[in-house]
């Protein structure tokens, strides 16, 4: 089957490092779907407004506004090793939310904090989207509680995963670049680089306190350093 | 984006009439989930008997394993006439989970009651699921309660709509044939097939006592009728 992107999701996360490993893990982080030309109309979203949550159904892929690479179909791998699992252990592709699988699809529960009209079609603007920006988008449907809900479920593997927050600190320098780039009242994008940071965007094997890591954020690059369960964010440059 | 079905969904519902409107909404129904040659690994399946439920994303398809057409991406549709809002008020196509969408992927979350290992690769028995026998299945994912349970979320007009199942009852005859079909203890197909029903099935705008329906179900027609909010089955034949 063939399948046509919808639209294509913004954020201030243009590098895949960084990015929420789970849709809802950051919250803090504001998103927004923009329409496609052929899907342009604000008709298509009425109703939307009485819902909390939608349902994006989205492409694994780097290819900003590109189609995704065909996934090489002769090359299944049966298993995968989520980072949670600290790369280590093994689990099914089908057990698991991995990028490595047979279709390229991505699925998502974001919160729609806003439905606007704009010069360039309606707009949803979401918070704790796990996406970067530019990822194609295949569907929207409403979250529908009666039948989405199972908040009693077992949930396998991620039942037994103790992840814990990091405790992030500003430096002065770092206080002050972020009034510089975002201007007077920067505490939103302020609360959402912690909340990045908060989350350990590191690779699973590396755990050197030395190390200055870089996150690319809206028109910046945000340098944070981990040491234990405390990230210290040391600068942030334009 | 070019994507393959990796299996296809087995259940009693050989026809479109009947097919309960969304998943959960009658659990009592079983399925199957049996994978294309390619994805018969029963590694691929590793760790999901820790989860219970998964998400099902599949293609909306009257064809039996078989390509479904192409949308007529000129003549998208902006607003769909859910049939539990009786069919004549107008949302948009974002706002619900009709089948009338630019791209045709449906959205399913499932109760794993089984995982089988068969001479033809590895099963997933479910229930509540609502798709046709023959649905071809694009990916299958973990339900994780921590990232996909808002069990306070808004559900837009979903919430208003006030549903109450149908009462059914069984004829004498209908009780004698059911036992025919299925044999001594078909307390089980019984309960299903009541379910089903209860669901009415029947298009919004009918509503005529003397109707007679039939409803596919496994290898037998199952014959009911509908007055105000009491259902009869009149006959179960093979």
């Amino acid at each position: 089957m063939d399948i046509e992107p919808i639209a294509y999701f913004r954020s201030p996360l243009k590098e895949k490092f960084g990015i929420p490993r789970q849709s809802g893990v950051v919250p803090e982080l504001a998103g927004r779907i923009e329409f496609t030309p052929a899907y342009r109309d604000k008709e298509a979203l009425r109703g939307l407004e009485g819902f909390d949550y939608i349902w994006v159904i989205w492409g694994f892929s780097e290819n900003v506004h590109g189609s995704p690479a065909p996934a090489d179909k002769t090359a299944f791998k049966a298993t995968v090793r989520p980072p949670r699992l600290g790369g280590n252990r093994r689990v099914g592709v089908f057990a698991s939310r991995s990028s490595f699988r047979p279709n390229s699809l991505g699925l998502s529960s974001m919160k729609v904090t806003g439905i606007l009209s704009t010069a360039d079609g309606p707009v949803i603007e979401v918070s704790g989207g796990d996406l970067m920006d530019g990822t194609p988008v295949y569907d929207v449907k409403p979250y529908i509680p009666a039948y989405d809900s199972h908040p009693s479920a077992r949930g396998g593997f991620t039942d037994i995963e103790q992840w814990k927050p990091l405790e992030v600190s500003f430096s002065g320098d770092a206080d002050a670049q972020l009034e510089k780039v975002f201007g007077k009242g920067s505490e939103k994008e302020k609360k959402t680089i912690a909340a990045l940071v908060a989350q350990d965007p590191r690779p699973h094997y590396q755990d050197d306190p030395d190390k200055v890591y870089g996150m690319a954020y809206g028109p910046c690059q945000v340098r944070f350093r981990v040491n234990g369960d405390k990230a210290e964010i040391t600068g942030i440059e334009s």
